[in-house]
């Protein structure tokens, strides 16, 4: 057998990932909670055809698809077979696929059992999800995303929540963060202010990637794309004309009065922000990007996005609001406003900034010494004593008559902080030699006197 | 687009279901802690060849192989697509696989990560496995593992350590199980008696069936292996003198004295039950069952398995000791011993049972009303109030200027205990009316009244 090894893009957890995991998992479910949110879960494999078509194509090619079981090239057709045509084949071989995201099971789930569900139905889902994307830098094959969705209201108090949500989480995990807001509406707005509604996906397209290729860039693909320099001009000038920080709409307001569409966008944004500083929460860390677009074939309304201030990576969450999330599975019309947490990213990030709280895994708390047979009858009943107390504690697993050395080394190297010696001495005693082994002390003690010496200690 | 679906064999997870799971895996997860076991997670898929060969041919079959991205049959031996031969081909076009078991995985991971670990290795793993199989009660595709291995131990500390795990994760989930307890060294050493040594795997897998068949249908399987009457004539004497329950192996070392190997088992487990005893555990849920051969080609020492009483639902955990983990992956010579508890059958009895705990899925606490825009100013930063004091609490998503009818149903079809209404006669006196759901009372608070009320209440 060659050396083992694991898919690319996948990776394994040891005991401290697993709680550093466990600790933002916990984090977001407990603010999610909080809010009014319940879980549901769904199958990692979902039916091909639930996911087929819901990505684009380019998403389709990202969906890893599950062989058939048992002979499944037995009804393909021959033809597809012998010209090997590979995309064509797939749904005769093919009938099931690892999950792509979280939000089109949960359209699925919505419609499945909308006889179960109350609106507005106010879910939350953590779970992995799987692309055969490039594995990159902060890009996995197999990732967990934190989805939390109010669907059946049309409220801009869900917005409000939403956000507020992203802010007690990262205040929780003690993280700096910028929450970028816009509407997809004010896009639209732009592109008719500019006189360009047609250019309407060029716009949002090179806007969207201001970030990276500055109004050069952007100017560029506009004028490729037949948009006139003054157009950009205007453009630039209203975008530029909305501080960096802070929620002020009044420029954006005089700019884009003219768009009636705009204007609805700006007034949900109003209520939305309205609702969230009447509950209380500070607004200094939220912004208005008008170039912000993500998502633009589903999201009609609010869109989210939030970035670490202190750590460069990407986006760690983001989301936003649509007017139809299960028409594609026979039920119109049903809107709602969702954002999700990247736990990977949001993981990398806290290990960057050094921000995961010490000790999150929890070790066992005592080791007790195995040294000397008679020394059994004292120390397994205290073994199951400790843990009856509640307190983490191990037995050495092997009789090691005299070794003490040894497996004091094994405690300190699995930095447990107590041991407990029971020799020859100690079992003529009928006491416990507990050891304090960060500061070297140590003292003779009954059962219970030990027990709670380490639990109040 | 059709009615949608889910594969079969797999669920979906409403609140209700995911908050008794979750309070399965939490229970299993706090045991493991307290008895010196930290977490690891691997990966949903693992490479094809990690998995292939390790659960016999049958196994094979029920893996869940994963279509390789792209243009998977460019490579294709052309004489197999064109022969339709299925089997030769999967390693072809597939070289991802979904984990069949955490067995497996975890000695894969202990080999790729030896140089992190330290002997023993006390780890636990509490994720979800696919398998093939055709679906029916109890049994499902996709369903939950829960495995606790110490590697890296001969010592019989370990048994000892194990049936208390049981012991207290059953204790703790309040349902009356019963662990059978064999060791592989005694169905050897009943070969031996018999004197039919080299008939080992028929008589163990005939005795395997004792209970479904009874002894006049293992005396036929028997027989047609070349067993004669009087070698099973022998086995029964042997097997029927040994007591239903508990843990007395009197008449095991009487009638198995003539085997050394008998002996050496005999001895295993009168030390792992010596161990077991001298912590304090209660041993009347115990019974030798000599009959037990669960994992025979794999297992080497101890086997378990635990049953519920009151329910008749299969096995609902099971493992045992072996003498080699890693050595498919290259390691020779490991040993351990593991338990795993079938959360999702466990799922079934405890709800057969009526087992879970009343109100597992922490509903909301409170709903404020949204009944009067004057209102806001005093019900958005109360809701802030509450949650920051930990209360789950919601304000009713829209504004329905006096429909308090309505809002009033929706906490109590939420089974909300708690209702706050503000209305213009509370905003002119700036007092909240706090409404008890379950006991029809009401009263005029303010806000930290209020708070402390439900906090305390």
């Amino acid at each position: 057998m060659s050396k083992p090894s694991i898919p690319k893009g996948t990776r394994d957890f040891g005991p401290i990932e697993v709680a550093k995991r466990t600790y933002i998992f916990d984090t977001v479910k407990q603010v999610f909670g909080l809010f009014g949110f319940v879980p549901i879960e769904t199958p990692v494999m979902e039916n091909l055809q639930t996911l087929t078509g819901k990505y684009g194509d380019e998403g389709d090619k990202l969906i890893f698809k599950i062989l058939n079981s048992g002979d499944y090239l037995k009804d393909a057709e021959d033809a597809l077979l012998s010209e090997k045509n590979s995309n064509k084949l797939t749904p005769q071989i093919s009938e099931k696929a690892l999950r792509y995201d979280l939000t089109v099971p949960f359209a699925r789930f919505v419609v499945m059992h909308r006889n179960d569900i109350k609106l507005p139905f106010k879910r939350y889902q953590v779970q992995p999800v799987w692309r055969a994307d490039r594995p990159q830098k902060g890009r996995y094959r197999e990732f967990y995303q934190c989805d939390v969705d109010i669907v059946g209201s049309e409220s801009m108090l869900c917005e409000a929540e939403l956000i507020a949500i992203y802010q007690e989480v990262f205040k929780r995990l003690g993280l700096k963060v910028e929450i970028l807001i816009n509407n997809r509406k004010l896009l639209d707005g732009l592109a008719e202010i500019i006189q360009a509604k047609d250019k309407f996906m060029s716009i949002t397209i090179a806007l969207d990637k201001l970030d990276k290729i500055g109004w050069d860039g952007v100017e560029k693909e506009m004028m490729e794309h037949g948009i006139s320099a003054k157009q950009v001009q205007e453009l630039k000038s209203i975008i530029e004309s909305i501080p960096k920080k802070g929620v002020d709409l009044s420029s954006l307001e005089a700019k884009l009065s003219g768009s009636a569409i705009a204007m609805v966008g700006l007034n949900e944004l109003k209520e939305a922000l309205a609702y969230h500083q009447a509950m209380g929460y500070a607004q200094d860390n939220l912004a208005i990007d008008i170039t912000l677009a993500r998502g633009l074939n589903y999201y009609t309304s609010t869109i989210f996005e939030v970035k670490a201030v202190e750590v460069a990576m990407g986006s760690i969450g983001g989301g936003g609001r649509y007017n139809d999330l299960t028409g594609v599975f026979g039920w119109q019309g049903l809107a709602g406003v969702g954002v999700s947490f990247g736990a990977d990213r949001i993981y990398d990030v806290l290990e960057q900034a050094n921000l995961f709280p010490e000790m999150l895994l929890e070790q066992t708390k005592v080791l007790i010494s195995n040294i000397d047979t008679k020394a059994l009858g004292m120390t397994l009943p205290l073994l199951k004593s400790l843990r009856d107390a509640g307190i983490k504690a191990e037995l050495y697993h092997e009789l090691q008559e005299g070794a003490l050395g040894k497996q004091l080394k094994f405690a300190n190297d699995k930095q447990i902080p107590f041991m407990v010696v029971v020799g020859s001495d100690e079992v003529q005693k009928k006491v416990f030699v507990l050891k304090d082994l960060n500061n070297r002390s140590q003292q003779e003690l009954t059962s219970s006197e030990l027990i709670q010496h380490i639990q109040h200690g």
